[in-house]
């Protein structure tokens, strides 16, 4: 690397990615958080809730790879949920030194509640990249953005990625009435 | 917006964004923090006395939103850089209002210690950009990305950090001989 570029020109190169990539992930965790607070719902459990509903279930080993956590932090929030009765733990038969996921009813339920009452007009990022589909004729796709991702983390992390958008479309769970998120304010079994 | 794409369309994109930009952000933190850590320095603190230093002089307020920090984050940490010595706090004559910080000697060369001891090839964002100058014959320069932020923040966000990058180059503290890292690992004044 150093036969291709100075250092003065990589620290300028990687402090301005992490300058856009803060500024885009401080963004998207506000509206996040900003979505799911009326379900009682912090990111990380609503991102383990939607990790398992679209892999239809998990081990907690990919819950914090696909979630980006740390596996204790994947493990304790997971035990959250399950005291609010929103998922199981289990071991499978052919791997028992994994520990699996699997949302309940109520689980499922509850993501699918947190999907209907996505607001896109609330979005900073999908505000922010509609005036450039006037320039690509569509949402820009961030291509770049996507291969880096790819070297990073790997092929298998935008795979996973794919198929659980995937796995949105085929369960179709979004319908565009709004949803009454009044029934979920109170958890049954949460503190 | 809801006439352009459905509900569905808009969770998957903003969904797809949350990942990927969420992937790079920890990425890009874990590799600052491994950079920093032997100069007793968080993050919260390096990005204070890095944007102090370019802007040679800076606000709070402007800490706050160039760092992409809460206004009690980016006053915290100063405080506690001003009580290692790094920085001195004041008020200017034409703006009684704002409480500025400008950086000492120490803050200073402390500031240009670090980006001496930054280290291209312990970059995950370049290690993973480089494969890509094959394909464009440069840096990718995620231009959708840039845009992006320029939506969500506004011209003087990129303004200001195009302002920062441009003051690194006239400073030139930079120098391609590695820096004795030992005689900053020991701060005087910090607990």
């Amino acid at each position: 690397m150093k036969d291709k570029i100075s250092k003065q020109e990589a620290i300028f190169y990687s402090h301005k990615m992490a300058q856009l990539s803060k500024a885009l992930w401080k963004a998207i965790e506000k509206d996040w958080q900003d979505w799911i607070k009326p379900f009682k719902l912090n990111i990380n459990e609503h991102h383990i809730l939607w990790i398992a509903y679209h892999l239809e279930g998990s081990s907690i080993s990919e819950i914090s790879k696909y979630g980006v956590m740390h596996v204790s932090t994947a493990f304790n929030f997971s035990k959250k949920l399950e005291k609010r009765g929103l998922l199981q733990f289990s071991k499978r038969e052919n791997d028992k030194r994994n520990t699996y996921i699997e949302l309940t009813k109520e689980g499922s339920e509850l993501l699918e509640a947190t999907l209907n009452e996505y607001s896109p007009e609330d979005n900073s990022v999908l505000r922010g990249a509609l005036p450039m589909t006037e320039m690509y004729g569509k949402l820009p796709e961030f291509l770049d953005l996507s291969a880096l991702i790819k070297e990073i983390y790997g092929n298998e992390y935008m795979e996973i990625l794919e198929r659980s958008l995937e796995n949105i479309e085929e369960k179709n769970p979004v319908n565009e009435e709004p949803t009454d998120i009044e029934s979920y304010k109170q958890q049954p079994k949460s503190s």
